[in-house]
């Protein structure tokens, strides 16, 4: 049976892109969704085995709905990460001249990322946001508006022709995108790893970010990503979602998790995966697990006394008498 | 000449709302801005001697177009907070039932907080993106969709019948507006004040966040928020926008700040101004500026010697001669 | 066959008035040792169970001899401690007066306990340092010195009389000993337990103290006392001798002391054993055995995916056909 | 006039030994004292301009009797440090060889120090503790023992013989002493100094230590030596006496000290002098003058506003009309 993976749709969004970069998506049932809510609802469903969504921008930073979409609802797990650089293309009915462009739509993240590229080529034209920059692709084709900010790779799916290549401001932006399926147990640690979890503060106090942040450096764990994102109960109650560097197998990484489960009022783990850039954490002395291995054998020979003298018998004898030691003493 | 001011429009969002609510609103000439950009660009430009925009969201949290745009570009200082509740209506055309409502429009923000409200009582209706609920609701009255989430107070702006009231999901929602105008001296602090500065880390050291929160928190100075950003240089590269207690001409603020200002690559001030709530921090035993001033004190006595016994003359005599003492020793 | 026990000799000091407070010494062989090498190195070699050495003083601080012995050499655990109040009497051949005092003589730690006494009541008579206090009693009885500060138990064991009870200056003192046996099992937890360790610095970079520390505030765990001992490689070379609330067997300090394992060059376990002040230490949320226990369980349930949805099969199909979900996506 | 010193007499021990190694001595009015403490009371009474005191040994830790008598009474800087090997040779009276000694005497911290030569070559020899290495020596002299653990150079003053020399265990062992003076203005950095101060927990609370620690590190500051003093109040309380690197007048120094006496009940500075050693700290970013300077003249020109357009006038009209702005809004 195929695999039936989802992502966030319409056809021609840069989740399809990414999507088709994985070899899962070979020879899989690929079905868009709607929405972030909507393709994480099939994993849990079971309706589908995976799904793509966009995780962060480097231009734009994380995208919440997908934040909050995983830390609320059922658990679910990021089995992989996908980083695709960022193209816009400007796409148009064919033969559309750029003066002829009244109106322009994308998603709203893609209005500020062509912003320059915009004021200098169509200065004053009317803004249309759309719900994806593939909706707004269909949109031109449907003749709704002139044209779309999208990856070129949309034009053929649209009928639509590329009217201006790379006018995204930015050069060498990215966005990384997860692959996200049911609960499992995680695949086996590959030496660049990323760990990702989503920690609630027990209570609003002060400090409680910077508790959270101890426990990893002591233990020579390095966060690659932290964002704030508020629990809803009120201004200045955060819960954080973050990556660190390693795998919940490694043994500095599951302390730390450990440590953050005692301290915080909740954490989700949301998954140890191979960082898509290979990139392998450098660590100090003292982390690594044979350093965690070693001080567990030495503990245990403390605390079980291996290899130990025998105990004396420090019960005092129970008819005493005066000893020569004694009365000397 | 009355006050200058604009705010994130058009006519009828809840940045007008906010803004009304302020004494400065009242006999000032105030003009809708289509953007945060433009609204932050008429404050630098003069246009506008203050401009009302949107924050964070105690349900969506930060807005990062301000945030992005009150960390580039000329300085700007916040002279001030507002907290407004968020209340959602649901507003059509006068006459208009629920089961005529085919398409729900607003800001992209509105559906996520009156999601469960909409699959309750208009489930499957087309979700149309608004740039703001006001155009949503404009919208509305020029036939292009059928109803608009907004506040209530929009529906007269518009001509509009509010079809449902309180169609959030989530109670007690408040959005936290910022006033901001051009760079000046901080308005005296009140004791239940804010400051909020953008920090740039010097490099991608993981700990970096760490030494930034340290700095903090010798200083018992408590962080209200904290908002990782991209700076835009490619993923794992951010810079941190936060709000902490106190005001810039408090002692320990102060010297926490310095303190930034010398282990990061940039630190950009932002205000410091009267906390809506009225919250005055409670500080622990040597923070107060008191401490600040007695501690500066003794250091200056001990570094200029206030008071003290005159040095002694430790220059060898020139034509040394053993002595009595010497010859004892 | 009766417990073998010494203690710092000779017969009549306060080491010797110590052990007299102990259970076990009901009954032992009880011989005293000329110095704490000597005391330590019969339990190393078996010729008794154990022995009983002073540790710290509330006014003289640790003592070096004791300290150095415990990490140097064959291990050795501490079993138990004892706290004895500190009260010096000044002793005379009988029929003294303190006008006929022209020598006093003490261990060296004596004399600035009873500085004060000793100018207001007999100023300007010479100090003669002796091994110990006992031996002092023994100079005095021997004729070659004129009074001892001792503990007013040891007038009897010499032949000699009180001239003045509690000459000390400090109200209060206390001095620490502790019992030391050859290596074994810890005693179980009593739930206010104290545990000694010597940490050696990986090398010498500023921060290893702070480091150490860390590691166990983070776990909740308090220090009762500090010592920087020099290592003998230079100055500015140094162990760290400590103590801390709890017991190896709790998991707070079970994981702290590994996390010093780790980072340190060496750590010398030195026991687990009831506080003899019977306070029990007050815990931060998170630290307790439970807390570590569910901990734990909760990353076991990660790693192990215990209950979990089986995993998905990821591996493409092998033959690789164009789907009607693909070809729709 | 010629200055007046004083050291840690009687003459012939390696105080006197260290004094003669400074150019103050030269031509100096020299005079031993019979103690620590009488060696700095007479700086106190202004009877000397300074004295030489030993402050700690790299194989026998910390002096407590120099601590403490720094830390207590008037104060007292220190104002150089000199650093001088330990070398103990046996001195005799002339023509005793090592089969005819049966006494051995020298201050207490000598026998542990040549505790492997005396047991290899003077096994079982009675061991006299004197008040001094020179009251051994002149001891010797007198007939009352047969030798001396003594500096070689206290030979010739008490009319011994070398019998062996560098009769000591350790090679390399070096004892630091202190010159110690009124209190006044630091000598001028120059850049390889140490500051010696003395702090005071504000109470017994478990953090006090690691947050000191934390005052330094976060300001770059390197400590060389902490020591753990009892305060007299009782087992585990304490004061820390402690080296750090630089100058009271660097500003990274001035503002951990400043934060000690913030956060402590109570801070005694001792002196900042130039390190014997010559060792200049390897400062990371951020915490070099130029950094503080940098930092202060940033947040002077957001408090004071310097440079800063004008304030607008943000007082409400006193009248105020609507406008067309508003009816606009």
């Amino acid at each position: 049976m195929p695999l039936r993976l989802t992502y966030l749709g319409p056809p021609g969004t840069f989740s399809e892109a990414a999507l088709r970069t994985l070899p899962e998506a070979v020879g899989a049932e690929v079905e868009p969704a709607p929405s972030v809510v909507a393709a994480l609802d099939a994993v849990r469903s079971g309706q589908v085995d995976a799904a793509l969504v966009p995780f962060e921008n480097s231009v734009e930073g994380a995208v919440p709905a997908t934040l909050d979409e995983l830390s609320a609802g059922p658990a679910v797990h990021i089995q992989r990460e996908v980083l695709l650089p960022v193209r816009f293309a400007l796409l148009g009915r064919p033969g559309t001249t750029l003066a002829q462009v009244g109106t322009v739509s994308g998603h709203p993240h893609a209005q500020p990322q062509c912003r320059h590229w915009l004021s200098a080529n169509l200065p004053g034209r009317a803004w249309r946001p759309a719900a994806s920059n593939a909706d707004a692709a269909r949109d031109v084709s449907q003749g709704h508006v002139d044209a779309a900010l999208a990856g070129a790779f949309a034009a053929e799916q649209y009928g639509l022709e590329v009217l201006a290549h790379d006018v995204h401001d930015v050069e060498g932006a990215v966005t990384r995108f997860v692959l996200v399926g049911p609960p499992r147990t995680p695949p086996p640690a590959t030496g660049a790893d990323r760990t990702t979890v989503v920690a609630y503060e027990r209570d609003d106090h002060p400090g409680a970010l910077l508790e959270m942040l101890t426990e990893f450096a002591v233990r020579g764990v390095n966060l690659t990503r932290l964002e704030s994102r508020p629990t809803g109960h009120g201004l200045g109650s955060y819960c954080f979602s973050l990556d660190c560097e390693g795998h919940v197998g490694d043994a500095r990484v599951g302390e730390a998790l450990s440590a953050l489960h005692r301290i915080c009022a909740d954490v989700r783990f949301l998954g140890s995966y191979p960082r898509a850039d290979g990139k392998t954490p450098s660590l100090r002395l003292g982390v690594a697990d044979e350093n965690f291995a070693a001080a567990e054998q030495w503990l245990s020979g403390i605390r079980e006394g291996d290899g130990l003298v025998p105990a004396p018998h420090p019960t005092p004898d129970p008819t005493p008498t005066p000893t020569p030691g004694h009365s000397s003493g």
